[in-house]
């Protein structure tokens, strides 16, 4: 047997972050050293940012695993750009690097910082019961993260990220896109597998047995208000967003995944995402996390040939959304 | 700051241009050295050229800032292929370099020759008003053209080209592709979101603002006829193509441009391209400039998250044109 | 004029080859020297392989000289995923690679082996009858077979291809993936334009007339079962595929080669393949060859400009053979 790489993603991400980098006033991104000596990349803060931008970051949140391609769509026909995700290693890509699952926060007498860790990083930190469910950590003497935030973090933060990454702050790569911003609308929509993966999970489905996952949904529009954007990109995957997976395993695991994994399935479908938020007053934490799926999926059982299907677009609500 | 290369449509191109000469036998292009030094690329005259060859010279005279895909589409089911175009730097790929804005003709005394020039040497001669209104001129020690030509310049025109770009003649590149060519059909199609913008600068819209753009219209097939070819690929876009801009600035002026946008807006509208050239006697001039542009326009107001959408693709006058 | 390359369909591939061995492990595929020394990839049997796998497959099956994308489609509502194939040299690519038409099988006292060989050594080896009508041959000191296939092929057949190929064992690359595993699945897909290639020869259709091939057809979902996968990727295909040709020659031509080419034409058209191939006693010689075929054809007579549309695609078919 000739010797293949073991599979690392903040390996995988570093043409990718070359590439952004080299190309940086073509994306319209701002690249500059942190007060810890890190990398900080501004992807729509004080700069503009690009679709493209947010399409080179979203292969970076998927560990280098994984194609993002922003093409034409006839699916809604208002909306006729839509963004395609598709990885032959959805668990890692999705799980172990895209997922914004590391929460990363000021200690006391610091000044406020919140952002959920997603990207590559993560699996280096391991902090997150996660890893152990999908057994998977990587290595690596480089380490790349991406953050959904308005700013980077605070030099005493940046430093204990480097610590649980076991590397130099020099080594770290900390990529940040605000979910007003261009970047950001493609970053969030971006998620439309792993959000399934999530759920799956969620679901206790058995993780090792997700071999295969696309997923597509619909550019959603950018807006000012933090919480208008941030409702319209989960809307994008909620109510736009469909996705295959190909699962080893029983068949009949096949078919309830199936069943259970769209956001109909959830007591809270049906209004715009914004709206619903309110309703719980802004907590995030009340909203019925099995809402966090796609419209319509495909669940492919290898073992017996079978594809079940549940859900559909609901082509209403990204109306309402998209405005 | 690290420090970022300056947009230069002309480097931007090198590797594509150098692509096209290695792969010249593939993409059947014929690579030749003109009587004043220069590179001449045939894409379709004397050889017959290739629908993957126009795809990279669209890119290229996009001045490698933009992305041209050819894929299936949904959206007229008796056209089933349509390009893709899409570019987070539309201003400097589709004004600055991919718009067929250079007057080149003859001397009194030489070989006659007209052709609009197109590409990124246009940005180094910056012989264009436009190039005020987009602030922007390229610097560059080597220079490519794009005409829409059934022949090269003769060699007075040549060194006329290279001294308007301050270059030697063995720098230059000329890249020719006959309209009724499988290129050409490529090529101009593929101006499908440049005549967007286009449209809204002659609509005094501010240039600076428009900071994304993406578009897809059917590829056109050739037709052997001059004419009928140039009839097509114009329609492919007037008739077929669909365009979203996103823009800046205040959200009033991003509805005035996408309801002044699609060709519909046009007294010339709802007749095959040919025979309004015809009733024109053949005299471009006399068009409405307003025809020129895609179908159907979305323009988002990132100011205020707002979707501007009008116009429609018209199924019928591109069954009446493709035939 | 600068030298170009002659194409070579086994120096097109070199790249994508050393692509699959270092992306193994992502890839899922197994890497081993076989035991006359030739390079043996598995993408399929003993390992898992993807469908990332069999997207680079099936662009080694074409030489290297056409691309294929698995993007979202909206043709089929149900199979949201399909495969796009493109070449501007179709029938170098198709008829001179990708075609599975050398026989494989062992002598008499050899183990039991039977496989149809595809991919560039078979350019090499120039054992079919057809390479005289496509009038091309390749020379290279590396050759890469692909097989659809459980396994690989014994050490006395490996060395008789080698040989036939006129190359050391050392430097052949087999490539095998079988009918039910996820790279199989998208590499026999993926002979969406090659069928209407090869149908087209049998319809005696002059080769050299055919300058661009683009097709497009649902992702088959992989069966366990050996029957029902095949018959699911070649319902894919024969009711599920559309093809555009472009050709030159008479238009007349053009335009019989249309009303000929669709799957409709054939009189096993209309159940599931695995039917017909049953209601044949699972004698594959003895269904009619017309059958394999696209399910809507465009030809493009470059010559007249006009656009010659046949056959349709069956939804109800796609759903009964995908279950």
């Amino acid at each position: 047997m000739i010797q293949t790489r073991v599979l690392s993603v903040n390996a995988g991400v570093q043409s990718l972050v070359a590439d952004l980098k080299q190309r940086a006033r073509e994306l319209k991104v701002a690249i500059s050293t942190g007060a810890a000596g890190e990398t900080v990349i501004d992807a729509g803060a004080a700069v503009p940012g690009s679709l493209e931008a947010g399409r080179i970051i979203t292969e970076i949140c998927l560990g280098g695993y994984g194609s993002v391609v922003i093409g034409s769509s006839e699916r809604l026909p208002r909306w006729p750009f839509a963004l395609t995700v598709r990885s032959s290693n959805p668990v890692i890509a999705c799980m172990g690097s895209q997922y914004a699952g590391w929460q990363l926060t000021n200690e006391p007498g610091e000044p406020d910082y919140f952002s959920m860790g997603s990207g590559p990083a993560r699996a280096l930190a391991g902090k997150e019961a996660l890893f152990k469910d999908i057994t998977y950590a990587d290595q690596s003497d480089t380490a790349t993260l991406v953050l959904e935030a308005g700013s980077p973090p605070p030099e005493a933060l940046v430093r204990r990220i480097a610590d649980d990454c076991d590397i130099a702050p020099e080594k770290l790569t900390i990529i940040f896109t605000p979910t007003q911003s261009l970047a950001g609308s493609v970053q969030i929509v971006g998620r439309v597998v792993e959000v399934a993966l999530h759920k799956a999970h969620e679901l206790h489905f058995d993780m090792s047995q997700i071999v295969e996952g696309m997923g597509t949904a619909p550019l959603a529009p950018p807006h000012p208000d933090f919480l208008t954007a941030m409702g319209r990109t989960n809307d994008a995957v909620i109510y736009g967003g469909r996705v295959t997976l190909h699962v080893t395993g029983p068949a009949d695991a096949a078919r309830a995944l199936a069943e259970r994994l769209p956001s109909s399935t959830s007591e809270d479908y049906g209004k715009p995402f914004k709206e619903i938020f309110s309703r719980y007053d802004g907590d995030f934490y009340k909203i019925d996390g099995m809402l966090f799926s796609p419209a319509a999926v495909q669940v492919v059982a290898l073992e017996s040939g079978e594809t079940f299907s549940a859900g559909a677009v609901n082509p209403d609500l990204i109306d309402a959304s998209f405005g």
